[in-house]
């Protein structure tokens, strides 16, 4: 039985991977009437005179959903709202097992950006914070910026939760090959959700001043080649057009393999096998290569290692170098909630990202990330982001 | 301190009453490859090949959304879906610690019928179940009635939880007075979710053929006193229009003193202290007065005994015989959830109904309805709903 069947079984023996469970037993009337009516009005009653009680007195303090219209659902597509709840339970999981928040996913049937928000801004009473997922781009700009005023932290995991830890062990990859974050020649491949937020994140594109250290120069490519301003297509694609003027300082035109052509850094959240030999070989000395699509990466590390790239990290648990959002999303928002942040601000994901970082006390080329099983790190995340947030 | 300050300290401790609990640990990265990426992509794919998956593969199997958008809520009135979290929250548990179903509460902040209704429909993939709950009528029969072909059951709890466990009560109470169902005069004071409901289930309005025994005589009284159908502001008002229409045979007028002249059955979903000694002692024989108002009833039972009447019941736990909706909604939702029902039906209600009060072995003055703290009750219900359903 392979790791997809014997996920089906567990699926289906678990009937589902969250259970909600009361904090309190029903032994006796006085607990019926304390957790219920009549005692119950109270905290009603001192909610409607305040709202800001609802964190004291309701789940709200430590409660995330998970939100999804199932539009981009890991490498699967548009699989629609009910095929997207197995991830979203799982992300629900990973929140508590790694953050002790109760996260409850939310699968939305309209795929309309607008139907969306409102949706989204009317169920939010409950929940302390908003965790968007696969939702496909550029749609999921539109929904995270609109959501920004809401009162509690709204975060789009596929952009932000990957554009940390790619920056976090981008600094250690740094360390290692010593290189500097500001010397960097960064080639992105994609530039959907993931692609388009680590551009923003590497630019410190709207963040504080020196609270990051700018990569001056980034090209993104897209299915079509590099993106640069007089692409006609690009002209006509909002989030693509600001790419374009955000990115690629010279407005070098071509493809992708004229891009990494001399290249420190390739950035890949986009396709199996699209990196080759001789792309490999015309990066500059010392190169870094983030080879992110899943399951199968832009090029297998053994590969990559041969033909001379210096560090090597994916997405997959089965090589070193795991850059994978649950080293990011269950800290941002202990500490966003832990904060009562309103917003998760450039400046705390930026603090997420060298609280990642200098959590691996001793950088070296298969150790540039934190491992996605130690538990502890989401704490060190937490105390960042919250500190970042005050 | 009393019982609402201790609420308030016990809500402040616990920081609301529910948790999501995770049903699988993760110690390893196997674990991690079966919750999460990249095995769950299997139970994705499953699903969207085949919808009806999704109650195998996920929590949608067991879970049900405890709706509100606060505008009814207890006696407290329009405070709004913060201030209404604590009760939904309070439903949540009572789901699971007497049906072991996974509630999840989601309070919603608009308070347009219609857009409640997109809303509601949007958000139902992850659920199995729709509870609403303190939704202000006429609002709460239109949400209601709109969401019948959702494809999951859709059942509003003010209504029908209530009618059914007054139901149930009335026929243990027949028992007990030697009266008929079919036989009795039934004032019902109050018209709103609750009072409309029950004098449905009564009437059987809508209901199967002899699934259930219909009381002929009913007379709802509202604040104006008598409803018929020539009342001038009941003819702008659909739902007591209909209302007017069902009930009141003789399409008497008066107030409240008039109808309760010779009634054998009084039922109070109204306000407190509204019965005088007077009204109590005009009633027929062996009256039988249920006074639900909370927290204070209609009459106290101390004093309607002093009066006169034979059988009395309230929603409070310091007397006999409290019907509490706790006693149905439970049963309901496991037996529709394992009958995979679409819909809550009348036969289904009625089923609930007969099997609350057969529960009840030796039915007595002060013994009419089983006791809110008997967990065994749920499964009874459940049991006989499923059938229903089937």
């Amino acid at each position: 039985m392979d790791i997809y069947e014997e996920s089906v079984e567990l699926h289906k023996k678990l009937g589902g991977k969250l259970s909600v469970m009361p904090k309190m037993a029903i032994k006796d009337r006085h607990d019926l009437a304390l957790a219920y009516t009549p005692g119950v009005a109270q905290p009603c009653k001192e909610i409607a005179k305040d709202k800001n009680k609802v964190y004291e007195l309701t789940i709200k303090k430590n409660s995330v959903a998970v939100v999804s219209d199932g539009s981009a659902v890991l490498g699967l597509g548009n699989i629609g709202a009910e095929a997207a709840i197995p991830v979203m339970e799982g992300k629900a999981l990973l929140f508590k097992e790694y953050g002790s928040i109760d996260a409850f996913p939310i699968c939305i049937t309209t795929q309309d950006s607008k139907e969306l928000i409102h949706i989204i801004k009317n169920i939010a009473p409950v929940f302390g914070g908003i965790n968007l997922e696969d939702i496909s781009a550029p749609r999921c700009f539109e929904v995270e910026e609109a959501l920004q005023d809401l009162g509690i932290p709204v975060f789009h995991d596929d952009q932000h939760g990957t554009a940390i830890v790619v920056l976090a062990a981008l600094i250690n990859a740094c360390k290692v090959a010593g290189k500097k974050l500001s010397d960097l020649r960064v080639v992105i491949n994609g530039a959907g959700a993931a692609g388009t937020a680590i551009a923003k994140m590497l630019l410190c594109a709207g963040h504080e001043k020196n609270s990051c250290t700018p990569v001056k120069e980034i090209i993104v490519c897209d299915s079509k080649g590099i993106i640069s301003k007089d692409r006609l297509d690009i002209k006509i694609n909002p989030a693509k057009a600001e790419l374009a003027k955000l990115t690629n300082r010279n407005q070098v035109k071509g493809t992708l393999a004229d891009a990494i052509n001399g290249a420190d850094v390739f950035i890949g959240v986009s396709v199996a096998n699209i990196l080759n030999e001789k792309m490999v070989k015309s990066m500059n000395k010392k190169s870094i290569i983030f080879a992110m699509a899943n399951p199968v990466p832009e090029v297998m590390p053994d590969d990559a290692k041969k033909w001379g790239a210096f560090i090597v990290a994916t997405g997959r648990s089965d090589f070193p170098n795991q850059v994978n959002n649950v080293l990011a999303f269950p800290g941002i928002f202990r500490g966003a909630l832990d904060a009562k942040a309103k917003q998760i601000t450039n400046k705390m994901k930026i603090a997420a990202s060298y609280a990642l970082s200098s959590y691996v006390k001793e950088p070296a080329v298969n150790n540039i990330i934190p491992s996605v099983l130690d538990k502890a790190v989401a704490k060190a995340v937490a105390e960042a982001v919250k500190k970042a947030a005050q």
